[in-house]
């Protein structure tokens, strides 16, 4: 990492890059209000730091050693504008700022009236973000893929259908993408691009992603741990894109027997990754649980653990859903979600602003 | 299961648990205000259920295949005084009531002014119940072992600091209990036996600990599933000792790298296993994340999630404790974490009360 | 399925295909000897296998319920000249068949040098195909991502050089492609096409490489259960490429306390997956061990196991290699490796033949 | 750890383990051909090494900070007369040594006409040592629980058969030990104690197990570390008892789905663990796999990876078993493992004695 002097000029700056690049690394250039930091993507351990500590302008040249530094709270700390965590926009909204986020909608979505009926009961019932899945990633080549499995001009009917819902219910849209030939078309039409869990380690998608300049709501893999998720989260920052939202959604559940929950939500994440990141962190209590009777305890508890908003699954008649239909609830279920969570949050926020 | 008329004589019921016994089975006999059920221990498959549904006396004779049974919310609905969950007296407390209920004291107890001092601060920061580790489960023969490890002068001058300290700060006691030569001197001196996650499975143990007719706190092992955990507390169970806490506290982490906690806290599992059972589930943050700073977030967390009460380990010096320093709480914040959940508990308590 | 009657026509079977389409389901046709079995890829619970029953040619229709299908025994074993495992054409190799083989090559590709001396080493060694990885999937983006990283010229000459030695050792040569915009290019040059553990669940990309008409190594995730893995070789298949090798490579170490293996080696995974399919499978005991003194026992248990073949990670001087250094074996040790394994493999060949 | 003088006196040798004791460890005194160790059980970091390093007598004394040691290598060889692994007597056989051991018998000894024909068909097939389930350690307090269940009378009756057939066929014989209230009736009975892989983390069982002086076969709990399962070891050995059999026998199977396994049997900790200790390690490829059609497979594995024999669960009519009769396999089906077994043996221990 090298810190340049407050006084650094915008051509020091450009110096010490076109330094870094020639040791065959990338650099991170963030300009906060006082000073400008820049993180090095790729090998530190053939740079000369003292080297780069004499340059003009430069006020501090050091090695940073982990797998995940520019999305660290050791280097965001240099950039007296990120609270923590930092608030990034999508849309009109803010997340990870004074409020929780509620992202709901359908798994799939299935045809315009089911969207819009959905989009209007979210609505209603306090959500601020409209998700639908239209390339739905699957365990089963037999089972229903989505309607992005029908060819283009389906996938973007369907893309349209969800631009229009959120214009005309006045929420921010997000949807996954599966696959690098999808990122372009799907850019097009919505607020916050989502990488699945299944996607998670999929760096050639997250770097296509990142490029595109939206945020990006990113999925821990159930397989994955800690470290490895922030530093599969680093390859999205590395593409200059920090507009990053992690999300929680359970992990490989052990035991013998029957597993009484699809996944076990790990909520101690929470906090432990707020401890090393400034990025915001949700969680999906839906896929983390798999059950729509857990949902409502398992939202309350993951504010109560610090998350700074929701995933949740909803269907007017979750019976009729084509996927995931038994961790689907209904919108006057997610009232009640959202307002015991808004309580739950009130309670606990005055505590969280005097320790950070 | 064998559900006796409401006017079943002694003589009738008498009657039932001896055919009970002649297939090799025992007889679980329930009394309820108004109906008597008897549960079966063993294979039911051996059992002519037709024969003893016209045995005099006796209402309905069914099989219910589980690996638990006596403690399923099934069996316990034929009594009508069992409020879900349970209501387990300990000492002047009960647990699984009204009022989330805080067990909390050193992960091992050292000294008996260590212990006086703990107990004075938990007392004064809320708790209900002390706890003091004196036969400490160790993963290394080369660590301390607790003063129980010391002979059995040494554990009963420990255990009767710990019975001095509950009556002199008015709080019931709790103790762990590792082999069976200890259950019968250590259930002279506490209010509650514990059974350590590490001996979930030592099902030898557990029959004992039952036979005291002292409540038990069980937790979960580590890598036990939930069917495991629920099948090993029948165990108890079915030596006609009902007084059952259930306690989850982690379970093995997965994921390569380093591990942010200790253990992986299945929050979900609170509000899944209320579902299957009546008898009450505490969550231990402590050994659950086995990081202090995590202790706050994680409390309100499984409150949230639903928990009957916690189990928190607490030194007036962390740094000094000789066992688990890395994971302990100061009775200050303490106070902190029982305040907070107070009031989150009383948010979704409403909601808890109209859902049962 | 639908399977045909033997002296089925052409354009029976067209309509058959036909008639598939109509539900909105595609159709598998594979030509066996003396029969066409046609499998359904899709949702078969909207297809009436009645009417499908009596059209003119069909023998049989029945519905199977299974995530994976097309690559099961049940579906295989209607194919009179497949043997079990099926024998799959690498370049002039035959996997599957009488003989184990031996994929061997360094982790990553450095330079063309490199490559040669570890080709040469290899081939005396007694390996019939050469690894080597251009782009590499790694879990921090601060780390070495194989040549493939430094741009199309950079990574085509990469391939050059692997094809070269190919040609030179004469040995088909295989690499792994981690993105979809890479699969064009890879499959100009190489052999037989890698998807590897961490874009096991990249179905867009599985699907893009099945496409290619090549064979495909495709190695299990090391979060997925087998039936995941079957369920996304499926995808492959689903494409009309059923020349897939599996490959065992280590799934998340459970337990407290330091990995003494980089994974968990589920070598019974082996035999358990040959009950399912008739796709051969592979191990590597690199990746799966992580440790290069553990290679030669876990090579003979592979092969002792019933693999049809290994991967092992090769370089003439393993300290200096860019990529997992601790892994590698030398291509002297590669012989004694080999050389046992196919003494091992001679003891336990006639119990397979007999046994199948 | 304090190496002693070759020529250091007995008295020399008692002062020092008195001075060990001043300091609240005990001493753990290994008297080799040539030389006399003693390693320390407790916590070193109290011990002032300087001063036991000029004791009368002591050449060396060093601090090793492992959670095991007295099973470690580095201790194991300053006894030449330790081969590697450790011979182990039991009964009239030597576990540990040139040849592989086959432990075989029934899951749960049933009647007295069971076991000694199941003893009869393993004697024949070639296995050198009996088992028979007398204490079962079940799931469920439902399940049929072994004739140690029905009373100390059964129990006894039960061992007695186990002795006589153990006499009457020429075997060692080795039953599980369960609770620590069976440990003297057993020991009585036995050539070797098992400890189960429920119990692994009982260590007042292997405390008291461990002071019987009988060799000790001890399993490897299925969510325990290679660290926990050699640290738990080491409290056997810390009583002076250091005839212990190491055992795999599968840990939790991880990845979502049915799983084809009932554990994950992990091979390669075989060979990773005989680089820690002297200790020999079997494998129960039984358990391991909960599967019929596997066992001759996973068989021939272990025994390529290194295993020093195996446990293998057997009956001649499988189906009729009343505990675990999907895993068991006929005497004939012992005996194709058995001549398997040895031929891969004689393969790979050529290489064996070289290496070590």
């Amino acid at each position: 990492m090298i810190i340049m002097k407050s006084d650094a000029t915008p051509k020091q700056i450009a110096q010490v890059v076109k330094e870094v690049r020639k040791y065959g690394l990338r650099a991170d250039v963030s300009k906060g209000a006082y000073r400008t930091v820049i993180g090095l993507v790729g090998d530190e351990s053939k740079i000369p730091f003292a080297h780069f500590a004499v340059l003009p302008g430069v006020k501090e040249a050091m090695r940073i050693e982990a797998p995940y530094k520019l999305i660290s709270r050791e280097y965001g700390k240099f950039f007296e504008e990120v609270s923590e965590p930092k608030v990034i926009r999508v849309g009109n909204m803010g997340i990870g700022g004074d409020e929780p986020i509620f992202i709901a909608g359908p798994c799939a979505v299935e045809t315009k009236e089911q969207l819009f009926k959905i989009a209007e009961g979210i609505k209603k019932a306090g959500a601020h973000i409209l998700r639908g899945g239209i390339f739905k990633p699957r365990s089963s080549v037999h089972s229903f893929q989505g309607l992005g499995a029908g060819g283009s001009d389906k996938a973007e009917e369907a893309l349209e259908w969800l631009y229009e819902a959120g214009k005309k219910f006045e929420m921010p849209v997000v949807t996954e993408v599966r696959g690098e030939a999808q990122v372009d078309l799907v850019a097009e039409y919505v607020d916050m691009l989502q990488i699945g869990a299944r996607n998670m380690y999929d760096q050639d998608l997250l770097t296509k992603v990142a490029n595109k300049n939206k945020p990006v709501l990113f999925k821990r893999h159930f397989g994955a741990g800690i470290e490895e998720f922030l530093s599969f989260a680093e390859y999205i920052a590395a593409e200059g894109n920090k507009d990053i939202i992690l999300c929680e959604r359970g992990i490989i559940p052990i035991g013998k027997g029957k597993n009484y929950t699809r996944y076990t939500l790990d909520l101690a994440a929470v906090p432990a990754i707020q401890k090393e990141t400034y990025l915001p962190i949700f969680v999906d209590p839906s896929h983390g649980t798999g059950r729509r009777d857990l949902i409502f305890n398992m939202s309350c508890a993951a504010i109560a653990a610090g998350a700074s908003g929701l995933m949740i699954e909803v269907h007017y008649n979750p019976q009729e859903a084509l996927v995931d239909s038994q961790q689907m609830i209904t919108p006057d279920e997610l009232k009640d979600v959202i307002d015991a969570c808004h309580r739950i949050h009130r309670l606990i926020a005055p505590r969280r602003n005097e320790k950070n």
